[in-house]
């Protein structure tokens, strides 16, 4: 398929073609050296000027950096050369020429802000250390889609053009769908709880969600990849469970897989949260968050957490927790209400110490229960028959959860701008590239 | 996470707890028998109506079709059971009670019309036979995903709003995001291109597309799931290498890991491709169509291939075959032409005997040829300022191509409308559930 040889598996005896682009010329006179980069690595490549032909020496030597190049030769031990390695180049093909002045500097060496950066991805992702934060995420995706088929859980596709929202109309991008009005959807919610009390029983989704929330933060999107879980037969925490088990996973497999990446931006001892995540009750919550003397006032029952309330108990626990038991009120009306106790939900968060990451429960399959649900929040429950009346044919209990892919990378990696943890973000000043 | 048993786990000897939707009860007086149905598969609850306390006899007998209980006892053989195994219950719970009436039979017994079994989806994947198709929907994701990252290829996520679409506006669905005009997008393509020019060179995405075609046929959508691979530094060649290796490696995979799937849905043999798949030129494939003597015209060079003639000719290679080396004037701008053949593309495309399934090429990596073929199509190339201006910073060669999952799914299992093999599919008619 690919007849050039990776420049990480140039071995000295080797005659290889290497391509990729040009990283650098040193130009010393009577010997210049051009280092060749491509996705494995680099590549020192060695012109004689008066040994070699003029033509292949003014090739070689007469492209303009990020240029990409293919390079046949010997590949020779040198102790000097960065990797050990240099090439003595036989032939020189310039596949594509690039401009002499770039928007930004692969090299990394002039620092660039970030619009810049992502105005110019291409460029931008040539550098290693944004290239590993991608790779990174490609096996986020990889281990929790292998955990999540460990427990029996089936992947699915729901659609993204809706007739209705999850949860009302007010953060909805309207479509027009053949003269129809449409939004893009906001979640996979309804769809997925339709797929449990189907055969299925337990399933996954990862795809993108679309919120037209006017957030300008660095920790908001307007879309994002969500990593969606819901299953039969389980409850809130078993889906905290769950839950748990893909963010190890996730972990684990960043630590043994992408230990190349993980030197490359610089830890040197990554984190894979150990032990039990402790599942603290809403009120356990706000106790401790008051104890911490942290915040100007002291938060009551029924207070929904605000961000200095959640770093407050972030630095407390200092790692990773659940907060469970909130109250009804300040939970969506699809999550289900304690039997005995109907002011308190089984609605679940999953925090890591700088923000929240997962949202969840345990969700209301009684069809009373739920119309009514509809009608409090100021829903018309006939606009959503084609999800409710299913709740009339055998639904079971059931709970999930669902969490942004972008905010797992962000956490992880500690960056600090959410759009570090996307190729093309969307918000409300960018729509391109 | 799961405290009860699957049914298909339950041995004699044991005492388990079962849950899942009453399949059916045949009462034959002194005796009567509840069959319930999970995920894994079906058990026989037997109640000795004069042996056992009333209430759980009523209970239990009382329930309507496909409501969803749970059951509690002791598991024994008995030959004459479906299974060879039946339940004794010691309790049964009603976790959720459904409508005597049901708007479709799961059971399967009564054919419903596809059009009530899409408003009813969640009752119509209680069917094995539908089950079974998503399951291998989802076999076929893991099998393509496992076969990209064993050659290198990274999985990327792109954005699905955009400001412009790839191949112009007229089949575009439009958004207004934050007042301004923008689209969902029908193809990766323009990033999936950005992103082999950086640093991640070979990458692969399987999302949503959107098409605001008006077709309506039994073989297109108007939300689609796509997988899209591209790679820097492989011709067309290389990527139809690519293309046939997923294609064979989700057969595979079916074979092995879905046995039971493929049983249910009648297959005593599943034919796995064989051999590498002829690879036909244009003008060759035309010759054979013509020699079929299949169509009332004789087709000339430079003609697009009807769905008759891609009949005639799927029925004579027999199987999966590639198309090579297109007339430029019928291929997108972005394929290139070959360099000593301008009016010849390096485009392809992978034929199923019934339609086609994949369209790739190698792509136009030069800027100035780029942007002279957006200008022929009729676009402006200003408008894609944020993809062509890459081109002039080190764009390697590079091919690719995409297929839609659906398709593939519907040639693999031979089923009559792409419709069967989407969870909620849009149509023009469609658009809810």
């Amino acid at each position: 398929m690919d007849d050039r040889t990776y420049t990480a598996d140039a071995e000295p005896g080797d005659h290889v073609t290497v391509a990729g682009w040009v990283h650098e010329v040193r130009d010393l006179g009577g010997i210049a050296f051009l280092i060749l980069r491509d996705k494995s690595g680099k590549i020192q490549v060695k012109f004689e000027k008066d040994e070699m032909p003029e033509e292949l020496v003014e090739t070689g030597l007469g492209v303009h950096r990020e240029s990409v190049i293919s390079v046949t030769g010997d590949v020779e031990e040198e102790e000097r050369a960065p990797t050990g390695v240099e090439m003595l180049p036989e032939s020189v093909d310039v596949l594509n020429e690039a401009d002499a002045e770039l928007p930004l500097d692969p090299s990394g060496k002039v620092d660039a802000d970030l619009s810049t950066r992502l105005d110019n991805r291409t460029l931008d992702l040539r550098k290693k250390e944004v290239q590993a934060i991608f790779e990174i995420r490609a096996e986020i995706l990889r281990a929790v889609r292998e955990y999540f088929r460990s427990i029996g859980s089936t992947e699915i596709n729901t659609p993204k053009i809706v007739a209705t929202g999850t949860e009302g109309g007010t953060e909805l991008f309207p479509i027009t769908y053949f003269g129809e009005e449409a939004f893009m959807n906001q979640s996979p919610q309804l769809f997925k709880q339709l797929m449990v009390g189907s055969g299925l029983e337990r399933v996954f989704e990862v795809g993108p969600i679309f919120r037209a929330e006017e957030h300008n933060t660095p920790r908001h999107l307007n879309e994002a990849t969500m990593i969606d879980f819901e299953s039969a037969f389980i409850d809130h925490e078993g889906a905290m469970d769950v839950c748990e088990g893909t963010l190890k996973a996730a972990y684990e497999a960043v630590e043994e897989n992408c230990a190349d990446e993980l030197e490359l931006l610089g830890y040197d001892d990554f984190g894979v949260p150990e032990g039990d995540f402790p599942r603290l009750t809403y009120e356990e919550a706000i106790e401790r968050i008051n104890a911490t003397g942290e915040l100007d006032e002291q938060l009551v029952y029924g207070d929904d957490l605000s961000t200095e309330a959640e770093r407050a108990l972030g630095d407390d626990v200092g790692g990773h927790y659940f907060i469970t038991d909130w109250p009804s009120e300040i939970k969506p009306f699809y999550i289900q209400d304690y039997e005995d106790d109907p002011d308190t939900s089984k609605g679940f968060d999953l925090m890591h110490p700088r923000m929240e990451l997962v949202s969840g429960g345990q969700r209301e399959h009684r069809y009373d229960a739920l119309v009514e649900g509809f009608r409090q929040q100021g829903l018309d429950p006939d606009q959503f028959d084609y999800y409710t009346k299913m709740f009339k044919y055998g639904m079971p209990p059931h709970s999930g959860w669902a969490y942004g892919v972008e905010r797992l990378v962000m956490t992880m990696l500690g960056l600090e701008n959410i759009r570090e943890a996307v190729l093309f973000p969307r918000d409300r000043q960018r729509l391109s590239p």
